[in-house]
């Protein structure tokens, strides 16, 4: 049973992992969906219900039915390496290899489509909410009239990106960012905009959600600060312990969001409060493990390297189902 | 309640659906992501669990939770009308317009986050597999070697796109074709290439699904043709009645992918024997209807209008629950 890793070639955050499934002894593949096919190639055969896939890189060659778990950690645009690439190649591409791996039965961190969903805020809130989390007050719109009466009614508020940041090389650093009480509601209009009550904190937090464990970290806030990610705040992530209502709230969350992995940001009040911001699926440890020495890396190998046995609690349920038609086993 | 048609401006399919909605007097809005924000706007606001949200095209505005169903028919990039477009702009326009839908209970055809999945062609066939079609010997592969052994061994096989079209202005269209007897199969290496068992075939069989309703017509096949989809072949579309075994298949195929709209294609044998080619979750149903007068696009605007009561079949299973976390209702 080997663990297939699908990112791209610098990720030290993968290294990390990595590393931890090589101290287990774990067979391995790390991948990048941009070298197929220059530097990769795959090959799945349907042949009256049999079916026979592999992936190949670097010299290797792994069996996709034999494949433990699939780590989606920052994979490549699909052929982006390719000689002479092309949307085209890259659509190709890209559904050969997830059409391949969604047809088997290996367990997901994340599965795509699940990621997919997680990845809407809009979604994120409401699930949040129906979990039970505190939410501060939120309104995405393009109506001028509608942000401007937000600000007005809360007072403070914060403006933040919808969809994270923008692609671009080098990437672009989106803080969230205080909107000052004169701001110009007109530029609303030419795109929808986030905005959210602010939330006056005395700590940030950063819980990492992995299989159902979970690893807190709390940064104290500098005063008025606004973007716990971003600047020198003269503080580190210390290690905590998530009251149990908030780990009982995050299981949840993780269950009906159908996640395996989850980075979830709060905000500390000054009542101790932990108001949710979001959850992001696919954000980053290797910091809160830096500061923390909390095992992050090393339970994503674990989760990743753990024997299933026959029912994976991340298989869709028709791999489970016999032939409902004939009711003979599929 | 209102029906929400997601579409772009071109699309003689959706305005069928969309004359036989108004002629049931079914309050709609047709609206094309495209249009977001210069012909279009949005508005979500999330305050105390309290959700209130708001579309707004061609002078009217819907409220987003009085939506009864969405039909995701062929919809804009979000924002690429805009008069100053970019990825950015996209990216926040659909993860905010994607997000405040997907928080919703309308009901979907097709969810998209269903209908990405299932565009996947190798998991079309282990799927199709499962359900109990006959699938013919099919490889996608980017190795040469793998190709030319599968196209000895089955003699006459076709290659089709793994992805669909090429995407492009005009569209190319990519009919299946027979590979020669003598094909250098070296080019294989460049991209992920599907080829399947040629099956012979005496007609080929489009059947639609939606919501659980079958309407199949039929087309006698010339000799030796190979993709039923383009050119004249003298015969056209008439309608049949699909056996008994086969909508069963169909309804397990629709339920395990949680489509409400799919167009099967088939190629019946010289033995009578359909065989499973593809589900098309976005599939094209207007020539079927002109040429065999199936209704389908009156079963697309009814189910799109059925009352549903309080149990969604296609809702999420979150929105059904009591807040897991505490007890209470969400």
């Amino acid at each position: 049973m080997t663990v297939l890793v699908l990112t791209c070639e610098q990720d030290v955050t993968a290294d990390m992992v990595v590393a931890r499934l090589r101290e287990r002894g774990e067979p391995l593949m790390r991948f990048d969906p941009a070298d197929l096919p220059s530097g990769g190639a795959i090959s799945g055969e349907y042949v009256r219900g049999e079916f026979h896939g592999y992936l190949s890189a670097a010299g290797r060659m792994v069996n996709v039915e034999s494949l433990r778990s699939v780590w989606v950690r920052r994979p490549g645009e699909p052929a982006s390496h390719a000689v002479e690439p092309s949307a085209w190649l890259s659509a190709e591409s890209g559904q050969a290899l997830y059409g391949l791996l969604e047809g088997i039965t290996a367990r997901w961190m994340n599965n795509p489509a699940a990621a997919d969903r997680a990845r809407l805020k809009p979604w994120q809130l409401r699930l949040a909410h129906r979990c039970g989390f505190p939410v501060p007050a939120t309104v995405i719109t393009s109506f001028p009239q509608v942000a401007r009466q937000f600000a007005e009614r809360y007072r403070q508020v914060v403006v933040k990106a919808v969809s994270g940041r923008p692609v671009g090389d080098p990437p672009m650093i989106l803080p969230t960012t205080l909107v000052p009480s004169d701001a110009d509601f007109a530029s609303v209009a030419a795109g929808p905009t986030l905005l959210q009550r602010y939330v006056r904190r005395r700590a940030d937090i950063r819980l990492t959600s992995v299989g159902g464990k979970c690893f807190t970290a709390r940064k104290v806030a500098e005063e008025g600060q606004v973007d716990g990610r971003y600047g020198d705040t003269r503080h580190t992530w210390q290690p905590v312990e998530a009251p149990a209502h908030v780990r009982r709230m995050v299981d949840v969350y993780m269950r009906l969001a159908q996640l395996a992995y989850g980075a979830f940001d709060f905000a500390e009040d000054e009542e101790g409060t932990w108001w949710f911001l979001e959850c992001n699926q696919g954000g980053q440890f290797g910091f809160v493990e830096l500061e923390t020495e909390h095992p992050i890396a090393n339970a994503v190998a674990a989760w990743l390297a753990e024997w299933q046995g026959s029912v994976k609690p991340h298989t869709p349920p028709h791999y489970r189902l016999r032939n409902l038609a004939t009711g003979l086993p599929a």
